[in-house]
């Protein structure tokens, strides 16, 4: 059964609650891609969104969609991810409290960036069992609202908002692409290309190594991973029954790649375009780029969905400079500035 | 003696020529920046530019000014670094040729993107004398014109273009802010501030292991730095004798910054902004973050003059994170996306 999405107005009213909330982000092109790809691609920042992510955009439509009594007893959820830091954000901008389950091992700079948005944690042990009873816990103490991280409408409602802003642009796209872990952005962005240009085809882009949604997709039926394994670390996750039903019905297409073709294209985003993308960020481009023979001359949006990455574990090298080191010294005294 | 610096509309004549060559760069700012320093920054951001740097802007607009008969016979420099990237690309997209005298020790790759842009490589032992005998053998035999990468008019009056552009947004800046090396860039910066907003400070920036510019700028007198030490590689080259005039003539003050402070203001714009920038990029920002009550509360443009670096070797630790290591691990099963 197909449950009820939200209508392209209601996707237009969301946009405009969540103003307050959001960066519109930029669309960046590179030259230098566009030769090495074939085709003409247009990236969608949302590694400069709010909390460095899309997710902000989901975040914000739920809290700003609550009712007077629910902003009583505040927001909840389980993440260690950009979700944890966006809820909570998005609490804190609209003056209400948050609870964020984390396991107890999550890195420290995800609990200080959450701590940092006003967020209040709750640790737990690390496993799936732990962090339920933890946050059922935490609902029942508190009567906050729970706020799923990807399979619930007003989180795909938030993040449909993305593609609006793409399809605002005056650019008409053959394909959009967007990677795929829960689903959340993947949903909202086929089902506002299905209102929006139902002409555009939208394609998925998915680590082998997390390949649920691939397999459920030709599947037709849901079939969760069980041991994901990738470096693609925002797409662990597996599809839930919302936004498989709208990947089902508004996706054309799911292609999946190697982390050595993730750590690839996440390279030449770096290189090519200057700009610091997390890996789950460039599954998208690496799809691209293994299947340019299929987007051959076309015009093709990317959205580039987070910025979160850890500088002291980039993927690029073992080699490291360190202020002194005496490969630095032999361009000492060269005319060059 | 000064020298006769271009005028205004000689500046805003070679920005009009040298626009087929360059990107026009955005201004970014962050919320997040603008708090821990306590003013308000805005971010020139080159390393968007063509060939990665700012070096873009004076090898156009030298290359835009070659009489035809010097057109005939190309265009010459020694260099390592963006400028030899800068006067390669220059060249091939005026339809001109270009031979670029590099030391047999310079990396792989940035011999490779000369030769991407369409210079011809000349190889020399890696010493000053060898460069500059090299160079001038390749002059004599073929007739080509030296484009020096800094002490040179037509390369300051193209990087003052570079503030032409900042000063044409609509935000009246109290201090505009520039990496010194060789000092093109300060120069340019500091003259056309000095025609667009003469009440607006120019402040420079410099690694204390190669700080030529600020103990030249108090003597009144040209020291050149005689073994230059820092993590900027783009800033060990020393003032000349045009760029000293100019930044005696137009620039309010100079900062020096440790490279352990140089890394710490990196690693905050690749955090916070989500940009890649190379080392020499962020001594501004660390500048005005050493030295922040000074700009209390003030609006300052900062010159991000580049992106070109080595991803394998960025300074923000020694841990690697490879396919399938264990620590990302901890998030699979994971309900966050």
């Amino acid at each position: 059964m197909t449950p009820q999405f939200p209508s392209l107005n209601e996707i237009r009213a969301a946009h405009q609650r969540i103003q307050p909330f959001i960066h519109r982000t930029p669309m960046m092109s590179c030259e230098a891609i566009d030769r090495l790809a074939g085709c003409e691609v247009h990236f969608k920042c949302e590694n400069f969104q709010k909390v460095g992510a899309f997710k902000a955009r989901g975040a914000a439509n739920a809290v700003t969609k609550l009712t007077a009594e629910q902003r009583r007893n505040g927001v909840a959820t389980h993440s260690s991810g950009n979700h944890a830091a966006a809820l909570a954000r998005a609490a804190t901008v609209a003056g209400i409290r948050s609870y964020i389950v984390m396991p107890s091992n999550a890195p420290a700079v995800k609990k200080k960036a959450v701590a940092g948005y006003g967020g209040e944690i709750i640790e737990c042990r690390p496993n799936l069992q732990a962090r339920e009873t933890t946050l059922q816990r935490v609902l029942k103490d508190t009567g906050a609202t729970f706020i799923p991280p990807y399979d619930f409408m007003d989180v795909v409602e938030g993040q449909a908002t993305c593609a609006l802003e793409i399809f605002d642009e005056c650019v008409p796209f053959d394909v959009v692409m967007a990677p795929v872990g829960g689903g959340g952005l993947l949903a909202g962005t086929a089902l506002l290309t299905h209102y929006a240009s139902p002409s555009t085809k939208v394609i998925a882009a998915e680590p082998s190594g997390a390949d649920d949604a691939y397999r459920s997709f030709h599947a037709g039926r849901l079939i969760p991973i069980e041991a994901p394994d990738t470096i693609a670390d925002g797409l662990l996750t597996s599809l839930g029954e919302i936004t498989f039903a709208a990947i089902m019905n508004y996706v054309h297409d799911i292609l999946t790649v190697s982390d050595d073709e993730i750590v690839a294209a996440m390279r030449m985003i770096y290189e090519r375009m200057k700009i610091v993308v997390e890996p789950s960020c460039a599954v998208p481009l690496a799809a691209l780029l293994k299947h340019s023979r299929g987007f051959a001359g076309q015009r093709v949006a990317i959205i580039l969905s987070g910025g979160n990455v850890d500088l002291e574990k980039l993927p690029f090298g073992s080699t490291v400079t360190t202020p002194g080191a005496p490969d630095r010294h032999e361009q000492a005294g060269a005319l060059s500035g």
